[in-house]
């Protein structure tokens, strides 16, 4: 689809309207996606007159059921060039860290292994390993940022050592925008022995993701994020590595066989889905994937660089405003106004029909780094267009006049 | 509402009819319950025209969706007679289940500890304890049944000791539609300093629930099998207990302030719900309680108590079928038929557009009680009729016919 083309697709979406009917501009997707209609359908069907459960009913329906969520596994699978079998659904990406934290971290990790993680990590790639810490004795690294906001993979190829078992690292930063250089992280980690989860929550409706390209071994991702509805999202690890990772949860579909002496439990994936899932999300996600894949990531992502570096020039052109993040920010700006707290700037753009996040955005370490209590946050999707760059503009040149 | 207006709710349902509009004897509600419209239309606008994200935008609709998160989590707390601040949202009853292992079992049991468990538990309240057992040693000890399918009160009280932390009770069996005197459970657990939780999957739907009046400690339970949707659950446990629960899951929301040194967490319930919750579903799962409410949980009992009686007396009647459970089970049938596996059954039952469960339905051992490797079950919701058993009852005389 051409960059032109995707523009039309905003109407696709009944949550870019206010509720006046007018156009709202919607510049929180990295706090959470939008969802087009194809995906509210789905959802409504699988929820309505298609309902019934999964992998137990001898009915027909339930049958289908059963094939159409193991068909969003496959879905999901393909999307990140992943295989059905290494694809657990889970609530989110911050559950798919904590699997691993629980049910690899606890079985292979042991005290005085270490983590490698990065200055700009999501609160969710912090406390599963902190947590962990504190159960095992493990000791937690902290990758500094280059100069312009990325990952300093010079830094970390200094710090690694045969004693770090695991690199756990953004895929993109949600309050910068960075890209990391994955391949290289990948390379990194594993001269040293250890394996390398991303957090891939900005990653996956941003720019075009193969995991085995990027030769990574746990990449966790959100479904709210991709467009697709709330309570899902999902781990893909190696099969080899999720084979070996113990149970976590236990309940109903993830046994092979109780006793009160001793169970025993199902392969992977099913051994980390313990209870009836989220059916409906899983196939409405399916369906978000769908969605993406038609219009293109590189189309995606041209469009979204493009409306970055408009936002990032007009805000550079502004006495008294800071930018964060490195030129080539995938997606999201994130900035401060001198003498105006973010959620003062906040306040006044809802008032102009402007929605941007202000505050930590669940990475405290990161606003420790840049020296502020909290930033404004300006994110874009397949749906924003140069009319939502406009708006904050004008938005934040109104704040300057309110505040100046 | 009356029984007899009960009846026109089943235009409510839009499940309920088969693929070709026809209606559907669904007998499966044990397993999940089909939806309302009206939460399919709450779930539509959720995720449609009102989509934001909770907790942290600064922009008014982000507002107005934590409004409605929040007062979705006061409804599910009315619901069942708890506080606002006792309940947090889960995936479902197996995800609260293992959230008491980990948070309160690992912080308040230790080895030598003993948990009592009953014979008919589902696999969700086996395993975790289960697995609790292998991490920390702590004992667990299998209370029998009565020989019509209760739980033997009588001899839990002469199994319990001042070493036991934890009974772990289905508050409605699953299999056999059993009801819990929980009063007596609760008095008797206390009586040792023991703590309660009840799995209350069945029980919500078909009875009315009083946390406090039912001197309970933890109650579970998952939104899909009470007319909500999919990847909602919720876990009440009474306020200083849940104040004394350690963190489980690590990530966004659920903390007070992160540094890599030390990460200070949220109070309780926000404590335990990391990440972005399942926002659009816990809004349905508020409007599936207002929609059990407006019908009525007494109305609903007696209904389906009606179904119950006429089911196992049709069944009784018959040669070579063995009606299990006691003759006052809530909602819930199951059955054997001599020499007719239940997925043969099950399957020409799907021919007469009936569908039951065949199965083990998530508790082998209750299986290994009764002596078989499966059973039949018929289950019914509120929009069950006599149609339905007469269905029922009419595909088993076939299939009578074609084993015969």
């Amino acid at each position: 689809m051409s960059e032109n083309a995707l523009l039309t697709r905003k109407a696709d979406f009944p949550g870019m309207l206010n509720a006046e009917g007018q156009p709202w501009h919607y510049l929180d997707t990295a706090a959470t996606a939008q969802k087009p209609q194809a995906v509210i359908d789905a959802v409504s069907r699988a929820i309505g007159s298609d309902y019934a459960t999964v992998h137990r009913g001898v009915y027909g329906r339930s049958a289908e059921m059963t094939l159409g969520y193991e068909a969003a596994r496959r879905r999901v699978a393909e999307f990140i060039g992943g295989r059905e079998e290494e694809v657990v659904f889970t609530r989110g990406a911050t559950e798919a860290i904590n699997l691993v934290a629980y049910s690899w971290g606890e079985n292979w990790l042991k005290a005085g292994d270490r983590i490698l993680v990065s200055q700009l990590e999501h609160h969710s790639n912090i406390v599963p390993w902190q947590l962990l810490r504190d159960r095992i004795g493990i000791e937690i690294d902290v990758c500094p940022l280059t100069a312009d906001g990325a990952i300093d993979l010079d830094a970390m190829e200094q710090m690694l050592t045969p004693q770090h078992k695991l690199v756990a690292l953004a895929h993109i930063s949600n309050v910068l925008g960075s890209v990391l250089d994955v391949k290289r992280a990948a390379g990194l980690a594993h001269c040293v022995g250890a394996k390398l989860l991303l957090d891939g929550c900005q990653a996956v409706p941003r720019i075009s993701v193969d995991v085995g390209a990027l030769d990574c071994d746990f990449y966790a991702f959100s479904g709210h994020k991709l467009y697709g509805p709330t309570g899902i999202g999902a781990l893909w690890a190696r099969a080899d590595i999720l084979d070996s990772m113990k149970p976590w949860q236990g309940g109903g579909s993830m046994i092979d066989k109780v006793t009160f002496e001793k169970t025993t439990y199902a392969p992977a994936p099913q051994r980390f889905e313990a209870g009836t899932p989220a059916i409906v999300e899983a196939i409405g996600l399916a369906v978000a994937c769908d969605y993406v894949t038609d219009t293109g990531l590189d189309t995606i992502h041209a469009h979204e660089a493009r409306l970055v570096a408009q936002t990032r020039e007009a805000l550079r052109g502004m006495n008294d405003v800071t930018v964060f993040g490195p030129e080539d920010s995938a997606g999201i700006v994130s900035f401060a106004m001198l003498g105006v707290h973010p959620h003062d700037l906040g306040t006044i753009l809802d008032e102009e029909n402007v929605a941007i996040r202000a505050g930590h955005h669940c990475a405290q370490p990161l606003m420790e780094h840049l020296g502020v209590p909290a930033t404004a946050r300006a994110s874009f999707g397949l749906y924003s267009d140069e009319e939502d760059v406009a708006a904050l503009i004008r938005g934040i040149e109104r704040t300057k006049r309110i505040f100046g």
